[in-house]
């Protein structure tokens, strides 16, 4: 990951997280009041505009969006600060991300769940990992670090950054029963690793059960007379 | 749930009714006809804005949505209530809620079905449970009582009454092979608990689904060479 | 079924017929250029404003809307009536139906596949039959005959006459591996039973995956550390 | 497929691809940056309109549709060709193609992974068959080679152009855990032929997982009392 220097501003990061929130919401990727999505605005102080808590992630407004800085305390915007907003800046120090974006999806949730003991899960040979920051070929194996979840969000914010420090390599994380965190240099970037890791997995959550079929001899395809 | 001073008019209620079924209806949460959404626009002495009956959610106009009292006359509006208004009285009686929806959508007809015997189903764990009013952990038990069905809207009132009050925490109801009533001090609560426990629903099926490939050892990800 | 004394006039049923296209096409339940739709106009002499053949139902525009006499001569709009206008023709002879629909989905095609040698299938219990014109209760037992598909038309139209009035109580009729027909006294009937059964199709079928879950003593929702 | 005189300017060719776009990508067809079309404008010499490098699909101008030439240089748009182009050319040539889509669905990627080892899938039996260009029956027997994915796109493209030349009835080829390539005389076949195979990709995916449930005897929708 690159250093940015075109960062958005305020104006123009509120507008950017009201238009994807709509767009997540409709995929059913931030159902309830779940999901939070941020942007940096400036690197030093470190300043991040970031959704409000509680708020129904597809009717955004740009008000809804907050100016917060690293110790929290909210410089433009209406509403408050989530706890979650201590995980964005542990990512966004930890990986000198530009966007930080949480969904909650139904097939994260599922395998963050089922794979919680294992600690992950692997990913590997499909294509669409190419379209992962820095990563040339299907031949890659991306893990994803599952952590338990917590409602304490400073010792919760202290385990991610250790994971990351931990596994350098990784594009996201899900929270167990809760759901992914991902990143990107911009904000763009961000939304193009959620879009590829919730593609993945729903893809390896299918297959699994499709599989299950397959090992059993089934057949397909061929279907003459019932 | 605390009382809500600021009551929306019949007219501010027909507007959000008629958004909301539009919202649903693309979900595929009320197909057909099924489907009914109330908001209390007086409380004393009582008044419900509900949707008339047999009409598609998805097109509804502020005409069908009618202004009805506790004896279920029709004030405003054109059409007739639906049976089910009784219920929505019920709900709104018990548990001082402001507004009352309810959605028959593929996930909670199919949960309300295979889980009926057990008089209903336990969700536990989720992130997602913390959206709905007065849940601060995931670590929550959350029991979705299963009511069967009946056509007879007088009996399934007092039954669905009885429930609600041997259930004080419960956030919802499902009728058997029928659809989900759930409840809010405002609209916007009661849609965002409508979003959790669909939510919800469509993992705990899904997920059900991929423990069984789980529970014989199966692997995932791991894909070379088919 | 009471006849319809008010029929939409061909220009009414164009517009209808596109908005329909639009909806159906965006559910992907006539993808590819399959589905067709039509609505009588007139019922001395019969006449049908009917989709013509091999169309995006997606992007119709009322040009594409043929006015068809029930010799198939067309005398308005462009293109070819498609073969399947015998089967809308057979349907509305047979039941005095306003109109009749035929989409082509996942669910249906998969059930109407997998039951075929069944010659049908029952659907019982679920509130949503209500929605069904003249079923008075959710303690119904609804059964969807499966007829072979067929490409010579006028066999098949036979076949499916036939089929109609063996069972005079049916609302709808699958095509194997092909898709369904149903239709209504008005266009608004005939779209209402499409969502039913396509709602009941997709319910009928998850919960045969669920259940063999349940049937090995599966739990569920109750998912402490994994 | 016969030769199509009236071949789109570069201009029509953008504004129909960029509509594509954000068709399939509201699918969740072209995720991430996945996926890629193009469109022929011109035979002789030969000039292909097509998507450029790394876009998000769903939100392509008219500036990223690049107008190329056989040796991949590039006249007009912004942005780099994709190493895929080479495909697309190969496609064109051997099939006299008019337009080339690519698609990366998650039921395409499941079945190319679960069947690369089979060397592809045979489709058999289904009316939506009838779609792809010069079938005429549902009896139709629908051969969709898998070919191993590979980043050495000279070499992929060698093997795709052998793989038509020994099938030359198929209407499309899968690459495996990466994606669907189809192609048409015109945009609006190609289109077609996307909607027809991801529909049959689908349905052939759920009914495997069906079909293991009556292998067992499974009964449905009679569900008195769960």
């Amino acid at each position: 990951m690159t250093p940015n220097a075109s960062l958005p501003t305020p104006t123009q990061a509120a507008d950017s997280l009201c238009a994807i929130g709509r767009r997540f919401h409709a995929r059913g990727w931030v159902l309830g009041t779940s999901g939070n999505f941020s942007v940096v605005t400036c690197r030093d102080p470190l300043r991040l505009s970031i959704t409000a808590s509680s708020l129904d992630k597809g009717s955004l407004e740009a008000s809804h969006i907050l100016d917060v800085d690293d110790a929290c305390a909210v410089h433009g915007g209406h509403g408050n600060p989530s706890a979650e907003t201590l995980l964005h800046f542990e990512i966004v120090r930890r990986r000198g991300a530009g966007a930080v974006l949480h969904t909650h999806s139904i097939w994260g949730t599922l395998l963050s769940d089922s794979h919680g003991l294992d600690g992950g899960l692997t990913i590997e040979g499909y294509e669409m990992l190419k379209g992962l920051d820095g990563v040339r070929t299907h031949e890659h194996r991306e893990w994803v670090p599952i952590v338990s979840n917590d409602q304490d969000m400073t010792r919760l914010a202290r385990i991610v950054g250790g994971t990351l420090d931990r596994h350098p390599d990784v594009h996201g994380i899900l929270l167990q029963r809760h759901g992914l965190y991902t990143w990107g240099t911009s904000l763009a970037e961000a939304v193009r690793h959620i879009e590829i890791l919730e593609f993945l997995f729903e893809t390896i959550g299918r297959t699994a059960t499709y599989r299950q079929y397959r090992s059993r001899g089934g057949q397909h395809g061929i279907a003459q007379g019932s």
